[in-house]
């Protein structure tokens, strides 16, 4: 089959590699028909990835159809439309159950496409191992641009603003407007936040959230503009959907007393400045993690159908699956408008 | 000064009463600038109030200016414009800081003019106990309408929505939509719920629901209606807002598996038919109880503040204190679109 | 293969009847070492079945080992020990994944033995449906004993304590001392109850409770006494495990302001009379309902095998299955010192 | 009066300074018959206060007897014996009804005996500001070093352990065993942990959380054996009890995936070295800050009154108020076996 595979630092490529197969009873095949780039997956389009590979397939959100199932799978069926959860677990072990998926004691690879252990789909197909688990049939109503933001980023943007313990009459900064973070923004508003602080260097970014009924900020001077406009009381709640330490270190800052700053970007420093006098003062909350996608769907899935959440909105390009190198660059580059990036079958 | 006195059912008059004094010195004099007819005040017009008394000042929703205070009041002073919490307590026994002020254990009165215990707020001036914790500035940016909603009904619906465990992506059913139903349909959207049933006999009130967004329903049908509306799963969480046997019934049919009823409106029913063998087919959780005002401010007022809700909204008449006989029958009699009556100061 | 079978009120037999068999890939069969008998089994027994069936396998508690397996399970295996769940579910459909096994949407049969859709484990082998779900190994260091109370009892009487709200500093009363109302009581103590009060008519068991710490209650008088020792404020949370109609009336009773009564017992009355006035002042919350086991299951499992819940304890008798009719005899009449009865592989 | 005044590091002696009086109508005057000496008195001790005065009281743990009130005190007497809260505010503003009560927005000190904002109460009187919301009478059955231990200590542990999310079933690590960490051990079994383990140098400390129940861990070799004993799961919560570097690294390093790591020490590095690729992998939430103590006496006064707390337990002196200075040194060496350290009046 065709698909994107990761050659090395900036070097996707769309190759011929053998197609999937079944390999355990549980699994199921599904023809990609969808699939999306994520911000994390830049991680490893920089060569930051989470393994040592190279040569293997690459991306984690998928939308499709089902084209084979392992004999133990019950609850999809051939020809099905499905989507994926790019948390992949075992469903009944004592971290899945606690919502920690990709944590998942039975061996379950965590994700796909970060490295050789389970191939990513960005590809023609892909196989989804406990598939009764890891996939559902793509809900009724919803578009299969709404299910593919399903599959990662918008409850990614969801577990932010819950870890962040946004609730009613909060107040909320966002800092970082890429798709996860709009969605936060647009999420945040959903569970009852007063006002949203919507914060980024782009000024088109800042314009989206605007249009949601956030307050814009610049980042340049978001720490003391925020301080102004709250009276020194800072936001309740802060979620970061960028990753850098800059960002990390300023979502620190924006939470006030009691209040708690969420991390959903990723970031991996080893030995981060963390600025304990402040916390300790502030009686602070702190997070950091990633998302166990298929948990938040029972929430999400209503909201989308509804009308009450809207991710597709967030996609700025649909491009073939051909053409994922130069999807890679725009999206890297933030370049012509890029946010939420979709890969189509060829 | 002038006053509304209860005499017996249906017969509420505009008399003369001896001026209220200070009585502790934790006691504030507030010049009555406005007051609202409540649901619960209709109990009393209707013989059936919660003491035998007569002749005391009734109303206990109310926003004025302070005109005298004990020597240990702290946090308010003469002049200051400030709305009152209709429950009445000590602010700092267990049941108090428990949020069960209206139960508080150092013999707080819990309600203003429900007998001669503590007189009433409809009337050009009214003592408030335990002022610092029982009163609060007027927040800054709030009309006094939007204030005098605060002093019990906007705190009475969003308790019952909380109660009701309404979360994000939960489907929601409002039974009866008087001022405090809907305001629950409002704040049941603020508080993420995927989708709203408006339930209401009168049709100029499921409009007004269908306005913010709310499926309409007849009362009359309402069960059969949701049902199929939800292929059976019912509604995730009910607030009941009119207190009747039939209504309190319709909620408890009207939650679905896991789901809560929670009853806003007043039932003093001694043996009310309880479908038990429903309620345990469908694990579900019923409550009843009254409002801590108060405790609510932290989250409400915010949310007033930056426009997300607007309990102003459901006001329908401005009568003058002098007129108040005539608006507790206007209310009573729902007519002439009677929704929340406030009297204003003579 | 020989077991317990339900031939009508009050006559349940030895029986020989088919070998069950793999229906579906997800299936195992497990031959049953040890086996419980429940209180709600005695409904069946006592004529007052879930279901109109005669003729089908009793029994929902059961371990044992596992002797064949369908293809498609991925963590079970030929000759493993493993404990069921007598709720039994897919455990990925909505109702599964938000704690409501017994209400599954996937069809599952919600539980064991209670007519013939799903064949009861009082018997030589137990058919189990998508077992990776609904069994377990036994986990390290339990014994038989341990591992048959987590198939239904303890869960229940944890869930109904959790149900409760049971936090620090509570006081707690539990209504029926059987073996699930013992367990609240162990279960109590370790949620950080300050005081619990074991209510029921038999001496016996009220010594049990007592010597866990409990103050033990004559159920003849429980209201009055409890009033007493916690002058009038009554208990915070209430747990019931009888289920008729006079314990479920008193559970209300025992509630304090604010207070919640937690229904664990099996109550099918149409029309319970509920004392509304009384739970209105209260300002309390009502739940009934079943417990979905496996859920329970991650913090169980450490608790006993740590020595902080000791289930075993409540076992009375150890009986071979071929001596089941005598068991029920016993267990129903309350004879003997019958607490839990445990029956044993022949 | 005598009391305790700091003078300069290591510099505490017994002088004589002026009485209190009463400045606001709601303060009161109260002799103080015990105090203790914290932990956090010992970063004053070292000249690392919280204000670069001197001269100024130190103390903030108290229990005593009213001897003089203002006029706008309405729940305490004259007479009465009473405890203090370390934390002082003013009980309405929305920090303090939101249980951040040391970050009162009313202007309130915070706490006793940081600097000459609000004197100490190792002294032989102290003023009690707001005294209905900042003490409250030794509740009944209490003796008077139990009530001292409720003035800071005891709820500083109970904070400390709910922030890090201890409940039914968790693994608990408590890191530092001084009387805080010791009383979180307590606690942490109370809040239904399965385990504790219990981390320190000093081998009498370990000894005594053993007697509790907890596993002894020697400090120096904690992190490896945590992960041998738990097969590298780690613990679900971890308490941090002592403050510096690096026992808050071992914190985190021990927290397991989905784990809460809850700082109960003072710890103030402007840039502490946080590992965040480790938090990352672990989804895991990290806590810091102070305890709002009169929020948690609805909860512990009936854990102590009904003998599941015994706080008094971990006082190892009582020494004269004359002897601070004396006592003060023997805290600071941890010598003598000096755990809690209790003055008494002269």
């Amino acid at each position: 089959m065709r698909a994107l595979v990761y050659h090395g630092p900036r070097n996707i490529r769309y190759d011929d590699v053998a197609d999937p197969k079944i390999a355990e009873t549980t699994d199921a095949i599904v023809r990609v028909e969808r699939s999306g780039i994520c911000g994390s997956d830049l991680h490893i389009y920089h060569g930051q990835g989470f393994s040592p590979d190279v040569g293997f397939c690459v991306g984690h959100e998928a939308v499709g159809e089902v084209v084979e199932l392992g004999g133990g799978v019950r609850r999809l069926s051939a020809g099905q439309k499905v989507m994926l959860s790019a948390a992949v677990g075992c469903g009944s072990c004592a971290k899945c159950l606690g919502g920690h998926i990709a944590r998942c004691e039975n061996g379950a690879a965590g994700c796909y496409g970060l490295g050789q252990q389970l191939e990513g789909c960005q590809a023609a197909y892909v196989r989804v191992p406990m598939a009764d688990f890891n996939a559902a049939p793509i809900p009724d109503g919803l578009t299969a641009d709404q299910a593919l933001m399903l599959t990662d980023n918008l409850p990614a943007a969801y577990y932010g603003c819950r870890h962040a313990e946004i609730g009613p009459g909060k107040s909320v900064a966002v800092v970082g407007l890429g798709p996860i973070g709009l969605m936060a923004v647009e999420t945040a508003f959903l569970l009852g936040a007063s006002r949203v602080f919507a914060i980024d260097l782009v000024p088109e970014r800042r314009a989206i959230a605007a249009e949601m009924g956030a307050e814009p900020i610049d980042g340049t001077n978001a720490i003391a503009e925020i301080a102004g406009r709250t009276k020194m009381r800072m936001a309740d709640a802060v979620v970061e959907a960028s990753g850098s330490d800059a960002t990390v270190s300023m979502a620190i800052a924006l939470a006030g007393v009691g209040g708690t700053a969420s991390i959903v970007g990723v970031n991996l420093t080893p030995a981060f400045q963390f600025p304990m006098a402040m916390a300790f003062v502030k009686n602070m909350t702190f997070r950091i993690g990633t998302c166990s996608v298929q948990c938040h769907w029972p929430e999400l899935i209503p909201l989308i159908q509804n009308g009450r959440l809207h991710p597709e909105r967030f996609i700025s390009h649909h491009m073939p699956l051909s053409k994922g190198a130069e999807a890679y660059r725009l999206f890297d580059a933030r370049s012509g408008g890029a946010l939420k990036m979709v890969l189509t079958a060829d």
